[in-house]
Formats: C-alpha cells, sequence, structure tokens
C-alpha cells in the first residue's frame, strides 16, 4: 500500500481528529475532530505536514502518489459538495491555508474562493443569483493569490480598489455593486500584467501553485526567524499541513456574515462569551479593521437562532477540549459553520482565573489546572505594568536586557546620593548609571527603577534589583552616560536629569516619559489558590534570598518556607555601619581590626535577630562575609579624601590601602573564605552575632534555625578551619546559655573545585548551596561583569542556545552540580542541599534542580510564587 | 615472645642490615651492613626507631621489655670488647648517636666516652698507660653530656677550657697535658654546678640519660621544622633510632686520629678520593676547625698501610652501594674502624657525573643512573649561579618567589624604555617594576634580570622571564617602588636608579650589589649522555612553547621534539606591528579591521616561516590570538597621547576605545576564542598566514607540520565555527599552490566547562592541549595576578600542601584533566593530548601527565632537559 498523503474531512466524518496535530498540522486536525464531534465544517481535505518533509527532503519534489491522492480526495469533495471544480454550472470554490503542529506567524496563511475565473465567477452570480457576491469573491481571490502566492505588492491592488471607491465615491467596499467590482477585477488584471504575471484561469494550476505556495512558506525568512526566536528546535516539527476546504460564504449579503470568538473574557478569564462579527464579509475582514465589527451580544438579538447555535457550539468545544476556545466561524444565509478552533491565547490573569475555575466547574482536575499557567504568567501577576495604551504611544528609546520585572516611571538622576535626596521630597526617580556599586545600594531603593548602560543579567544592579523587587534595565550599551553633564544620549536623544523616563523590566524597553503603571494585583484569590496546589504538587523546598526583615517578610508572605541565602555584606553598607566596617579594612593589626569587630558585632546581632524574627520557625542560611575588601572602600579621590578624615588617618594612608586591595580580577581573588582564612577574626565576629541572635530569640520563646553558610570554598581544608571556629564560637555561646540551640555549618558550592571534592568537602558539611552565579562563571570562564558584550554575539550566532547566567547549563555547570551532588551524599546521605544562585528563580533551573534531586531553591522575594509554580511543573514533568 | 626493640652490632656479625633504615635508622643500618660485609667497624647496638614512635604513643614512656633488652646487649657488647661498663680495671666506654631513617639535622647528633667518671677515667688512664688521653676523653664527655643531655650553655665549658689555655700560655687542645685537664675537669664540674646541675657519677645513669636526650630530640622545635621545611610527611617516620657503639680513640697520641671521606669528589664527581683527617683528635674536631685538618693525600705518605686499608674500604663500600659514599672513619694507634657510611650529598654537576660514570664503570645500570639525578638538579646545571663567596659577603634585601632561575646582575632600571636603552649602551641592568605588562616585553628582554613587587609564579613577569630563560624574583611585597622618584625602598634600604643589584632566580634572594655570576655548563658531556638514556626511557613526548625562532632554536639543542605552544599575540607587541595592530582595534568597521589585517598577515606570515623552518619537520602548534584586545592599547594619558597621534584619530576616541574594552575580570573576559567569535576576520588572516608560511617551504623543500590552535574553548559550538573557518581557508590556500601540506586543528582545554565538555568538543579537535594555568585559575577560582598574597597564608596555614600553580592539583583539576582526556578518546580514540601550561616542565606534574596517558608535555625552553629527565623518571616510577 501507498502512503497516505492526504486525510479527507467529510461532512460528518473525517480522517484523523486532534490527536494527530503533528500530521495534520493544528488547524487541520482540529477541524477533523469538530467534524467527528458533530459540529457544522465545511467538508474538505488536508495535505498532511509529511509532504511537506518529503518535499524538502526529495529536494523540492513532491513525492510521487501525492497529485493521484489529491485527484482523488477532490473528486470526493465534489461529491460530497455537489459541486465540480471549474464547473460552468455549480462550481466548487475552496480555501488553501497552512497550519503547522504548533501555530506559527510568519508562513502564508490563507488564500480564499479558489476555483473563480472568468467563467466560474458568472456560474457562481447565476447560481447564487447574487453576481456582487460573485465578483466581490472573484476580486478577494485574484487579489490574495496575486498577492500570496505571486508576491505581487498587496498595495498595488488596494490602490486599485480605493481609486474605483473614490470614483464612485463610496466609503465601504460594501458599498461597491457588482459592476464596480467587475471594474476591480479588470483593473486588478492590469495590475497582474503590470508585474509581469499571469492570472491563471486554470482552477488546477490555481490549486497546485496554492499548494506550492503554502509549502514553500515553510521555510521563508520570517517562519525561519519566528520559528529560531521561538527555540523551536529545527527539525522537531516536519513541516506544515495544507487545508483545502469547501468555501462557506459570509459576504452572501446582510442574512451572512464571518466572525472571530473566545468562549471565555481572554483577558480577565471571566466566563463569558465574548467576540466580534460583521455581516456581509469574508475572511481577514473582521480583524482588519475595514468596517467596525459588532459584538458578539448583539447577535442574540439579532439573529438569535444563529446566536443559540453559536453558543451551544462553544460549550461543546469548551467541554469536548477542556480549555477556553478561540474560533473563527461564517454564517451564510443564516446557517452556522465552523472554520477553525484552538486553544485560546490568554493574559496572565486570565490563564489563572480560568484554570481556577475550570478545577471548581469540574472541568479539569487540579493538575491539569497547574500545566495551563506558565511560571512567566505568575511573575506578569506580581509587578506592576504599564498602560499598554500610553505605552504604545511612548518613544522607545532603545531596548537591553530585562534584569528584573515590572514597569517603573520617574525622572531620570545619575548619582545615587541625589537619588534619595529627591525621592526624600517625594519625588519619583529612575537611577542612571553605567553601572552600580554597593555603594549606590540607598539610591537604588530610593528609586523606582534603574538603568545601566553595562553589565549582563547577574550585573550587581540586577542582582540588587531583583533581590527589592524594583524593575530594572541593565546593559543597555547605546546609552552614553556623561556624569559630568548629568545627562545621556542615545540614539541621538539626550535625556537630562530630571527628565522623566519609563522603564519596562520585562521587556528590556527604556521610554521616554511618563507612562501610567498599573499596580499588580498580589497574591490572592485564584492566584493563591492555584498556587496552594502548586505546594501539594511539588517536592522541593521554596526559599528566598532576603539580607534585611522587610525582604522577609514579603517572601514569607508571598510563600517561601525559609531564607536559603542572607548577604550579611549587604548590611556592612547601611550609612551607620560603613565607617566601622572601613576602621576593620585598614586596620594595621589584629587589635584595631579587632576593635572595629567589637564594634560591629552587637549591630550585626541586631539584623541577624530581625530576619530571625521575621522568619520564626522556618531555617534561615547566613552567609558569612563574601565581597572582597576593596568594596567597602571609596574608589574616587573625592570620596577618599572624606573617608580619610572620617577614619582620621592621612589621605596617602587610604590610597596604599586601596592600592594594596587592587585586584586584577576581583573576582578570582581575596574574597569568600579567603577572606576569613586570612582574617579569621571576622568569622568569630559573624558567628557570635548570629548564635547571640537566636539565643536571644529562643530565651523570648522564639524558635530559629540558624544554618551558617561559608562561601567559596574549594578545598575541605577552607571549610575545616571554618567549620573548627564556628563550632567552637557557637558551642562556647550556647553553652554559656544554657539553652538548646541546634544550628547547622554548610557550605556554597560555587567554585568548580569544590563540586568537583564535594566528597571530601562533605565531611565538614551539613548542608550544601549551588552558587550557580559563581559557578557559571568560572566553568565557562565568563566574568558575569563583562561577558555581556559577547554573549549577545554568541546567542545571535546560535553558538549559545540561551544565556547560561539566566538558565543553568545543564551539560556543563550541571555536570559538576550532579557529580557534586552525588559525591556530598555518598559521604553524608543526609547532606541538605540547595540553590541560592540567581537561577533558582528561573523555571528550567528549578526543573533540573528538581531532576538532581535538591531539597530546596533559594530565589529573590518576587520570584517565589514563580518558584512554587515551576516546581510543581517540574514534579509534574518528572515524576 | 615479646617484641625486639633492640638490634646487635657484634664484631664480625650484625642483627639487621641497610635493608633496615625505617627500624634501624640509616646510621644504624649502615654500621650492621658493613659488619655483615667484614668492614672493620667497634661492636655495638641499636635501639629501634620503633621505641622511639613508642615512646610517644605511651605518653613517653618507654615500652617495658627496653630495660632488659638494653641490659642483655650491654652483656653481650662488655663480652664482645672484653670490657665493662663503669669497670674499674677495664672500663668500657661507649658513644650514644640518634639516627632516622633519613638524615635529618636537628636532632641530638652524639656523645662520646659515656662511661666515663672520677674512678673509671683513672682506670682508663692506668690500662692505657696516657693520663693525658684520659682526660682528655673525660672533660670531652662532661662537655658534650652538659650541654646536650642537661642544656648548660656550650659557651660556659669553652670559656673554662680556653681560660686553661690561657694560663698555660698555649694555642692548641693538644698541648694541654694530663694535669692541665685535670685541671679543666674540675673546672667543668664547677660549670655543672652553677648551672644547678649535677654530673652523674653512675654510668647507667649517664646512659639512661643520654638515651632519653636523643629520643626526646625527636621531638625538639628545630627537629620538627626540618621536617616540615623537607615536607616530611608527620607520621611517615618511626622515629629516631639510638646507636650506642663501644669507644675507639682517635685521641691516643700522634699514632691515631679520625677523619671523614668522600669516595669520589663530590663536587665535581671527579673519580677520586677526598677527604680530611685530623692526628690525635676524636669526633667533631674535624669539621669543627679547632685545627686545619691534613688532607687524605697526605695520609697515603705518613701511614701508607692504613691509607691502603682505608681506600680498600672506600672501594668495597662503593662497589657494595652502587654510590659514591660519605663515611667517618678513626684510626685507634693505626688500627682502622669505620664510624659510619653513607650514599654522600653531592652537587648537581657530581651527581650527573657519578651517575654517567658508575653505568660506564659497570657499577650500575642506565636506569639507575636516571635515578640518581633529579630533575633540579638539571635545571641548576643550565642556568648561571653566583659566585658563592661573593653572594655570601652580600646582603639580602628580601626574599620573593622564585620565578625564574639563574643569577643576575645589573643596574636598577625602573621602566622598560629606560632598561632598553641603558642596555643598547652596553649596561646590563635589572628591571624593577611594581609588575610587568605584554608593553614591557622589549624593556624585559634587554635586561638580565626582572624583579616585581607584584605577582605570582604565573604572573606575566614569571611566565615572560621563563619563556626568555631570564632570571627573574617576582611578588617582593616588601619592596616600594616609586617610580616617581626612580627608586625603591625595601626594609629601610633605598635602591635607586643605577645602582647595582643581584637577583637569585632559583631562590628568590633579591642582593644589593654586584655579584659575579658563573656561566652554566650547557648541554655537554655526561649530562647530554644522561639526557640521552633519559630519551630512551621516557615515553611522554618533550616540546617547547617559543615564540619566536630564537627561542625554538635554543629548545631543539636542549632536545625538543617539537612546540607545543606558540604564542601568535607576542609577535603582535614588536614596535613594527603594534601600530597596526592597534588600528585593527580602533577600526570601527569590518573594513578597517580588514585593512590593519592585510597589513599584517605578511608580518605574521615571516614570523611563522622562521620558526617553521627553525623546528622543520617537528610539529609547531600555533594558537591564535588570545589575549584581551585591551592589551594592546596604551593605558596611561602620555601613551595614549603619542597613540592617538600616530592612529590619526583624537585622544577622545581613543580613550572611549580603551574605556568600552575595559573589562573588571579580564581573565574571564573577552579574550581567547571569543575574540575570534567576535572577529572572524583575525582567525582568517591567521590562518593564512600559518598556511602559506608553510606552502613556501615546503616548496623550497623544508617538512613543516602545522597545528593550528584554538584558545580558550568552553563548547563544541565555538570550536566548530573556528575548526570551519581554519578549514576553509587552509584547504583554499593549499588547493591553490597545489602542494601536500597536512596540519591540525585543535584547542585548548584550559575552561572546565572544555574539560567537563570534552566529548562533544573531541568531534571538531584533533589534538587537546591543556593549558593547566588557566585551567586552574578557573577551577580553583584563583586569579593567578592576585592569589599570591593569600596562597602564602594557605600555604602557612597548611590549607594548601603545595602552590598549585607550581604543581598540579591532581585532586581537582587533575580531575578535571583525568576526565576530559578519557572523554576526549572516547569520541577519538588517536586525539593527540599535551600541555602547554607552566606545569608543563615541572617534574611532579609531569609525572600526572605521564600517568594520565598525555601523548607530551610542553615547557619553555630551558626547562626542556629538566623535562626529559622528569618524564624518564615518571616513566620508571609508573612503568
Amino acid at each position: 500500500m501507498s502512503k497516505k498523503w492526504v486525510y479527507f474531512l467529510g461532512k460528518s466524518k473525517a480522517e484523523g481528529g486532534a490527536g494527530m496535530k503533528e500530521i495534520l498540522g493544528g488547524k487541520g486536525a482540529n477541524l477533523a475532530e469538530m467534524i467527528n464531534i458533530g459540529i457544522p465544517v465545511p467538508p474538505g481535505f488536508t495535505i498532511s505536514t509529511e509532504v511537506c518533509k518529503t518535499f524538502y527532503d526529495l529536494g523540492k519534489r513532491y513525492p510521487e502518489e501525492l497529485k493521484d491522492q489529491v485527484e482523488a480526495a477532490m473528486k470526493m469533495l465534489e461529491k460530497e459538495t455537489g459541486k465540480r471544480l471549474g464547473d460552468l454550472v455549480n462550481p466548487l470554490l475552496v480555501s488553501v491555508r497552512s497550519g503547522a503542529a504548533i501555530s506559527m506567524p510568519g508562513m502564508m496563511d490563507t488564500i480564499l474562493n479558489l476555483g473563480l475565473n472568468d467563467r466560474t465567477v458568472e456560474a457562481l452570480a447565476k447560481g447564487t443569483g447574487n453576481a456582487r457576491f460573485a465578483y466581490d469573491s472573484y476580486r478577494r481571490f485574484m487579489q490574495m493569490f496575486g498577492d500570496v502566492v505571486l508576491t505581487i505588492p498587496h498595495e498595488d491592488f488596494e490602490k486599485e480598489l480605493e481609486a474605483v471607491k473614490a470614483q464612485k465615491g463610496v466609503k465601504q467596499d460594501t458599498d461597491l455593486n457588482a459592476d464596480d467590482l467587475k471594474e476591480v477585477v479588470k483593473r486588478y488584471k492590469a495590475v497582474y500584467q503590470k508585474n509581469g504575471k499571469e492570472f491563471p484561469q486554470d482552477p488546477q494550476q490555481q490549486l497546485w501553485a496554492s499548494i506550492g505556495a503554502v509549502i514553500q512558506s515553510w521555510m521563508n525568512e520570517r517562519a525561519i526567524t519566528y520559528r529560531r526566536l521561538n527555540n523551536v528546535q529545527e527539525g522537531s516539527l516536519l513541516g506544515t499541513a495544507v487545508n483545502i476546504v469547501s468555501m462557506v460564504y459570509g459576504n452572501m449579503g446582510e442574512r451572512s456574515g464571518t466572525g472571530v470568538a473566545f468562549t471565555r473574557n481572554p483577558s480577565n478569564g471571566e466566563k463569558r462569551y465574548y467576540g466580534e462579527y460583521l455581516k456581509d464579509a469574508q475572511g481577514e475582514d473582521v480583524v482588519a479593521g475595514i468596517r467596525t465589527p459588532l459584538q458578539l451580544d448583539q447577535m442574540a438579538n439579532e439573529w438569535p437562532e444563529v446566536y443559540a447555535q453559536l453558543t451551544r457550539t462553544f460549550d461543546i468545544l469548551e467541554k469536548h477540549y477542556k480549555d477556553i476556545q478561540d474560533v473563527e466561524f461564517t454564517i451564510e444565509n443564516q446557517k452556522l459553520y465552523m472554520l477553525q478552533t484552538r486553544n485560546a491565547k490568554r493574559t496572565a490573569a486570565a490563564a489563572v482565573k480560568i484554570a481556577v475555575d475550570m478545577v471548581e466547574e469540574g472541568v479539569i482536575d487540579k493538575k491539569t489546572a497547574l500545566k495551563r499557567v506558565t511560571p512567566e504568567q505568575i511573575e506578569n501577576l506580581l509587578h506592576p505594568t504599564f498602560d499598554l495604551k500610553e505605552k504604545k504611544q511612548a518613544r522607545v528609546l532603545t531596548v537591553a536586557l530585562p534584569a528584573s520585572p515590572g514597569a517603573a516611571c520617574g525622572r531620570a538622576v545619575f548619582e545615587a546620593k541625589v537619588a534619595e535626596q529627591w525621592a526624600k521630597k517625594g519625588e519619583k526617580v529612575i537611577l542612571v548609571r553605567v553601572e552600580t556599586s554597593p555603594e549606590d545600594i540607598g539610591g537604588m531603593a530610593a528609586a523606582q527603577g534603574i538603568l545601566t548602560a553595562r553589565g549582563g543579567m547577574t550585573s550587581h544592579a540586577a542582582v540588587v534589583a531583583r533581590g527589592m523587587g524594583e524593575p530594572a534595565v541593565v546593559g543597555a550599551e547605546e546609552l552614553e552616560v556623561e556624569y559630568e553633564k548629568k545627562c545621556f544620549v542615545v540614539n541621538g536623544t539626550r535625556v537630562n536629569e530630571g527628565d522623566w523616563l519609563s522603564l519596562d523590566g520585562t521587556t528590556g524597553e527604556v521610554l521616554l516619559g511618563k507612562v501610567r503603571t498599573i499596580k499588580p494585583e498580589g497574591l490572592s484569590g485564584p492566584l493563591a489558590k492555584l498556587l496552594g496546589w502548586a505546594d501539594e504538587v511539588r517536592k522541593l523546598g521554596i526559599r528566598t534570598n532576603a539580607d534585611i526583615p522587610r525582604d522577609a517578610t514579603v517572601a514569607r508572605e508571598f510563600g517561601a518556607e525559609g531564607i536559603g541565602l542572607s548577604r550579611t555584606e549587604h548590611m556592612f553598607f547601611e550609612a551607620d555601619r560603613l565607617p566601622i566596617v572601613r576602621r576593620m579594612i585598614v586596620g594595621r593589626t589584629l587589635k584595631d581590626r579587632q576593635k572595629a569587630l567589637d564594634e560591629l558585632e552587637p549591630i550585626q546581632k541586631k539584623d541577624f535577630y530581625g530576619i530571625f524574627k521575621a522568619m520564626h520557625d522556618l531555617p534561615v542560611t547566613i552567609r558569612l562575609i563574601d565581597p572582597p575588601l576593596h568594596e567597602f572602600l571609596p574608589q574616587d579621590h573625592e570620596s577618599q579624601l572624606k573617608a580619610a578624615q572620617e577614619l582620621n588617618i592621612t589621605l596617602e594612608e587610604l590610597k596604599m590601602t586601596v592600592e594594596e586591595l587592587h585586584e586584577f580580577n576581583p573576582m578570582l581573588g581575596h574574597r569568600g573564605v579567603r577572606l576569613t582564612v586570612t582574617y579569621p577574626e571576622i568569622a568569630v565576629m559573624q558567628t557570635r552575632a548570629i548564635i547571640s541572635a537566636a539565643i536571644d530569640l529562643k530565651k523570648e520563646g522564639v524558635v530559629t534555625k540558624p544554618e551558617i553558610m561559608v562561601p567559596l570554598v574549594g578545598m575541605k581544608e577552607e571549610l575545616k578551619m571554618l567549620h573548627d571556629i564556628i563550632k567552637r564560637e557557637a558551642d562556647e555561646l550556647i553553652k554559656a546559655a544554657g539553652v538548646d540551640l541546634p544550628y547547622l555549618i554548610g557550605t556554597m558550592i560555587e567554585v568548580p573545585r569544590g563540586a568537583l571534592t564535594a566528597d571530601e568537602i562533605a565531611e565538614y558539611a551539613e548542608f550544601f548551596s549551588f552558587g550557580t552565579n559563581d559557578l557559571t562563571q568560572m566553568t565557562y570562564g565568563f566574568s558575569r561583569d563583562d561577558a555581556g558584550k559577547f554573549i549577545k554575539d554568541y546567542l545571535e550566532r546560535g553558538i549559545l542556545a540561551f544565556d547560561p547566567f539566566k538558565r543553568i547549563d545543564r551539560d556543563g555547570v550541571g555536570q559538576l552540580i550532579r557529580m557534586a551532588t552525588q559525591k556530598g551524599r555518598s559521604v553524608r546521605p543526609n547532606l541538605k542541599i540547595g540553590i541560592c544562585g540567581e537561577h533558582g528563580g528561573e523555571p528550567n533551573s528549578i526543573e533540573f534542580c528538581h531532576i538532581v534531586g535538591m531539597n530546596y531553591v533559594s530565589c529573590s522575594p518576587y520570584r517565589v510564587p514563580v518558584a512554587r509554580l515551576a516546581a510543581a511543573h517540574a514534579a509534574l514533568a518528572n515524576g
């Protein structure tokens, strides 16, 4: 038996169904499905996606049997409809439409009314008694065929249509009568000639040219680009199907029409039919905006019977597909035909509401509901967004990296201090910097949003902004920032201090002027319900990265089950501590340093007290000091002058310390555990602050679960040294207080060598937390502060399939994570393992964490809900 | 049966032998061995090292059976000698000496004449008829026992001896008569008293106190420090043995004496007896320099029979031990006794000559000869050294990292340009910098040696100096360099421009003033022979890292079998190219860049032509451009001003480019393959230059084997892109030339991800070369430019057992190397694998490369001979 290339869509029975999208395409499969469940669909047939694949495999030749199979199908179609292609009494007209397994803009879309020519148009006019309709159909066909198959410029046709309308003094296409349309047809023929093309009168020729155009459009540039941009792996789809369906006519007059509809509101999820239609119209007229379409509600009054049939059909489809449907329909002389149905695209809010409603309606179960919402949609619901109408009118200055989601609007300022001052006066500001540094934290917090000219998704600005839940756009390399002049220039536009800017941290757009923002709904109603279901399903714990009680509280409200990373050094930058920290750094002797540390201890203790209290009953992982000390010292002359005075040392002495601490590659320098190996007294102070805060709370009856984490460990000996110090100090305090206070000592795994020797390291670690930012940097040898420039090239050239700072690289970095997990647990089976890098809030990475068997992921507060759903998805997808 | 703690040394038969060093210590084992081969040794016994171990294991108590076993041995000794300890007619005297399995200064050494007291001294006088001898022996014992066992200051005794000599108006100890010595003994007793100690008259008490002192000296500070400094693992040795041997007397008058000798010259290896002796002397007198000793040759005339017996003994010992011996002997009334023999310490030159001579004498085989010489000794033979006498007199300013071996002397200059100018005028200079940068290359080459205040063993200065075979000391952090004042201050001493400095790159010493240097012998005579044998044994190929024909030629003479790394960018820094390279960098368009590249191509081609020619018939690996582009641009204002003029652009434009190229972590930045992904035109130019140079040579009949190497690859896709470019360009040129020119395309494995995904990368790589510098940096997360500071702490605290930039870290970095080797060969079984990092010349690392099955190591030219031997050692040790 020869291979089956063509699938027939009969009036009451079709070959195939919704399960065969791969071979029939989405459109064809759903047409077949609708026919088989008794919904009125005009008959036709589908040329399978395998034809498209074979066509390219054979070097652009059709499989041999195709011609015969298409002819046979056409015969059957003629029999079903009682019409014949090219017949001069009862001509069969068909539509030709593409349709791949997934919806894919960019391919050839639709040709209607195929089969018309100078003679069949007369037959149609005669047969329907409606010459206007016949010529309207003919001119439409000529226009579409010319445009789509022969690539004659669309405008050439439009111009002629407009010319005739102008001649007749009418505005609407529908105001043209049959003679006018004949004139249009005549002019269209001239257009073909002018373009050196010929309109084929032979319907067979029309048919094969159209089939060819559909199949060739699979490989046109737009389609290829679309697939690349949407990460559709080349080869994962066979190709496009070609759907050939007998025409029904919405343009047969006032009792006819065509429309599109949703079975629920795709914008807010409300359970209410929603759609538009046009009378006496065909195909794209509704969405093309030629005339203002009517709301679906109106049909209930005007055409109650058709309306009842239509909404009944909606209910059948929704029940059948168990999801909101997006449909196209045509009404030919009050007879309803469905031309397409598919699961509707919807907003994030609608997705959540519909999923939850459908569970409550008993249509789907909870797991299905969870799968219906993407983690990205959750993200959208938690951040402010722009008023879309206002946004459309604003000028986009540039598009850069969407580092921290949400919409922000404020006046441009160029210094952190200025941001703080203006904010105090009640001004909303956007902080614009070439890059940010830890000194800028105050200003960053005071700003509505952050814009930097440099840096990647894990640059300082990005990390801090995400932590604060504040919108940020980073790495806007087109910006030329001039601090002295307090302005930046981008693509010729100059933005001065005080000018209004709007940032879309979700898309990376930088907009000129003031755009209204809309507050997020937050965690309530259906979203809270959905996330509750996610919690039932997921295996991973969800923690948060939080340095201050406020963030901890936010995260807890969002469902965080603990803190996975609290960066103690962020506390060091606060105004009341920085001078003390600096005194510690410039201290030449242990005694000098100890004096400063003694002053810091009660302050740090207070910090920890606050965080522990906010997180009562939940574990809190506190990381000992991590950044290189030079980050705490002022780098420019003026600040140094001031700091030297404060520190009561000479400028020269301060400069010498700065110089001594200078590093060529600070990322690989004297930081993390290396600092506490050199200055164990810092670890002593921090341990004492942590443990005594916990003891105080314990005495107040508050349960705390401190987990002390040593960063940047690459060797067992490093951790052993710190482990011994921490244990000695902690046990001494606990013993003296006479309380029972369990605590854990663990380490970050963020240096490749740490992963490679994780079995040795696990001897001294009760938990591992993967610092995937640094691990990615070192595994690739990419500095996150510098790689922005060439990662762009890499993505464009397809060398990187994704940015490994955003999504865990499973092949390389992931290999180390797997290795470390296995090695660590081989020594300590109950080793607690988590992740606290930026990847901890990214869905694909969360799935990987689930697969390797981590205990938890930790992410910034505003990503906690996202992570809850992503973890549920991971559990559903991977058992 | 109870455990054996004591081993007897009889007159003609001893328990144990040379194979039992672990238990008997080196001294005891060799005494037993000598007895058993018929050499005259005074009888005695050895308390085993296990006693020492048990002593400490039991909390400083002897094993129970020890006392009985010592008493039994003493009984036997009394029987053999016919004397008795404490006997008032014929008293037995013994020596007590320590002796661990390896020679170890720092422990208690020797007590002689034990058994003497106020009464036995008289018996000795009477028995020998020599009161002077008896009292000389007594005062010696009192002095040694007081000093060593009771820690009475040595000087207290010396003072009294000197006082008596002064009283008598004599100079030599031997000029004192019996009565004088009685006076000395009297005064010594007073010394004991003054120090609150008592001299024990009971010989048993004397014996056990001395045994205790020896065993306790195992744990004294000096011994522990010695073991730590010499990397003797705590626990790898059981402890020290105690050798108790009956006395023979060199101090019995003019027919007696004592001496030390070597069976060959330990300084130059000449086959000639070599030693010194003193008449009427005991123990340490010869080396203590109390009187000027006699040369061994004199004995041939004076005591011909004894001399004949002694040299016969030398021959027997050398033949027996198959190595040059270092012996101690005593002649008592013309009777010869051997007191010790051991393999002699020798200079590097002697080691080589003796090993080769002994093979030719048929004493040892070639493999044994190879094991007798360490790779470090080879290194010493290839570099200039200081005249040791002059060096001793020079003041050491500081000691820092010995970055490139050899001795250098010159006048201090502080700028590379100045170094070049002075060198042109014939001045010898030492270039002193805080750190060096690629711009300094000219000045570095012109200097005799390089001194930097910053940087580690793999800093720019260190790498370049080793490549040039030029001595360098780096990371001298005590230096405060002041460029403006053209001076540096170190520990209070100021060194100005023009002052003489001497650098020992082998030890890291920085010396003030001019110290004469001695030229190395180079590769000839015995060394060449030995290395030839090494070549027969080793499995690893030895290549060199060379960027210019001169280096290639040197390396080839040293035995290099190819070039494993030629850094093309070093060529870019030459004066005639730098402006062109800069034009390429500031070029805003592909066209601008292409213009500069077109100019560079013929110059690069000439470079490659020279290297290929020097290395004809041997493979040459050429690495495509590696460093970040900012390294080629001037960084200070003045140079920028000049460069801008040359480039015909504004200073502002140049500064902008510099700013754009600035990176926070250049090590992890836009370099290596990332550059050629962004600017493929550079790879095109370099490939064309390489291949056309090879084609030209081919046409001249010279065989070249180019291997084109892509640096910093972490992803298969990167290498695929470059592979395709290189192949396209190379094949096009080869085809056009109509020649047959095989070439290879390969990659460096220096990014952890490259190792982790080596199986994928091997699809496009015909060879791997491990760049262990970068791989170590990224695996540890240590910047080689910055880690100097804390690696010192790490080594001191024992967190690092060694500097991983010097020796491959087998556990971490080595794990990646193993993995990459296995994964690579799993895909491409004939994958050629080598190493071109600094580790390629380090013996322990070379052994690792042998073990993992690499094909070759590549190192700087001056390390090639070292590597040849180290590779032979690796093959011998690991089969």
